[in-house]
């Protein structure tokens, strides 16, 4: 009934299509789809090609497995970051959140994933033997792990941790603490122990 | 910094080709990209393709002014529909909501637009002369105006009133009244005032 009711196949099949889009129903992608029916043709042959294109030709970085439309792309390439300094995360969007900040100016390295053994992801599932052989270079002076405060995140933090700590190098984690904007009251006990315990030096903001 | 910060110009023309769609952000052009990268090529390819080739090969019915595929579209062409009954809509959508209440066996019309001096759509700029040549044929005995209830809405269906009812023909509206559901302490004057003349017989639910 639902499938015979849209009377054209073409605007059926772009409904499924848009629809397999995280967090898209069917009924924005109704509206995506009437959207783009009322588009120029030339925008949305743009559209359809810059998706299937991106798709074709994306590389990923052969020093920091990052997206890249290059061999090396455009952070490992920038010579004013400082090289020695590796921060490593999940996924690409989280490189992207960082850079976002404008308070990290050293390179990155992407695992592709998390250590998670009920989702069947092992350390062999990641580029870690990538970030060993950049280590092993002797360009390296800090690892910066950025992983998230899940089970997975720590297991994966604590597994690198294992593998990192023969090079000597300095490994570093981010700051755990009260959030900007958070009320005390609602933060956990987790949370809320260790920015006693790490308590930090009363810098006014207008400094 | 944001733009650069893609260190792919491929995924950012992606990003900002899916930030064109209506309620989508940034972020969530992202998540769908990031998503689209993650499917196997031909996937993409055929969401990418099927899109383009909706855009290039729809088309619109002769008859009802509906998407389609053929120069006729389904509705028109099934010989099981009452083919006396035509009801006037806005739009695509409301052709698609109504299919889907399974409650409705007569034809369309598809007026593409409503009028609206404010954003200066006039009657030319809608399918009324396909409309009027329809029922100049005769084969029609009433039509049912399914229009929103707002000033546009109402400003089309009075005009569309005038327009047609010198060919002697019934001209009827969808019922207003309270929507199930709906708390009668929040329905607003008119309609409760409207629902109460217009009162139906009592038919339970479970017969």
């Amino acid at each position: 009934m639902l499938k015979q009711s849209y009377t054209s196949e073409l605007l059926q099949n772009v409904v499924e299509e848009l629809a397999s889009l995280p967090g898209v129903g069917r009924k924005s992608a109704l509206r995506f789809a009437l959207h783009l029916l009322k588009q120029p043709v030339e925008n949305v042959e743009k559209f359809g090609r810059s998706v299937i294109r991106m798709r074709n030709e994306i590389r990923y970085c052969t020093n920091c497995n990052m997206i890249s439309d290059t061999p090396v792309c455009p952070v490992c390439s920038d010579k004013k970051r400082e090289s020695a300094l590796v921060c490593v995360v999940e996924s690409i969007r989280d490189v992207l959140s960082i850079e976002n900040t404008g308070q990290y100016n050293g390179l990155y390295h992407v695992l592709g994933g998390i250590i998670s053994p009920m989702d069947g992801v092992g350390p062999g599932d990641l580029s870690i033997d990538l970030l060993l052989s950049r280590i092993e270079k002797g360009d390296i002076s800090e690892v910066f792990l950025a992983l998230s405060t899940t089970m997975e995140g720590e297991t994966t933090a604590y597994y690198l941790y294992k593998r990192l700590n023969p090079f000597g190098i300095k490994i570093s984690t981010i700051a755990r603490g009260v959030g900007f904007g958070d009320d005390l009251e609602y933060t956990d006990e987790v949370t809320l122990g260790r920015s006693i315990q790490n308590r930090q030096p009363f810098i006014p903001l207008n400094n």
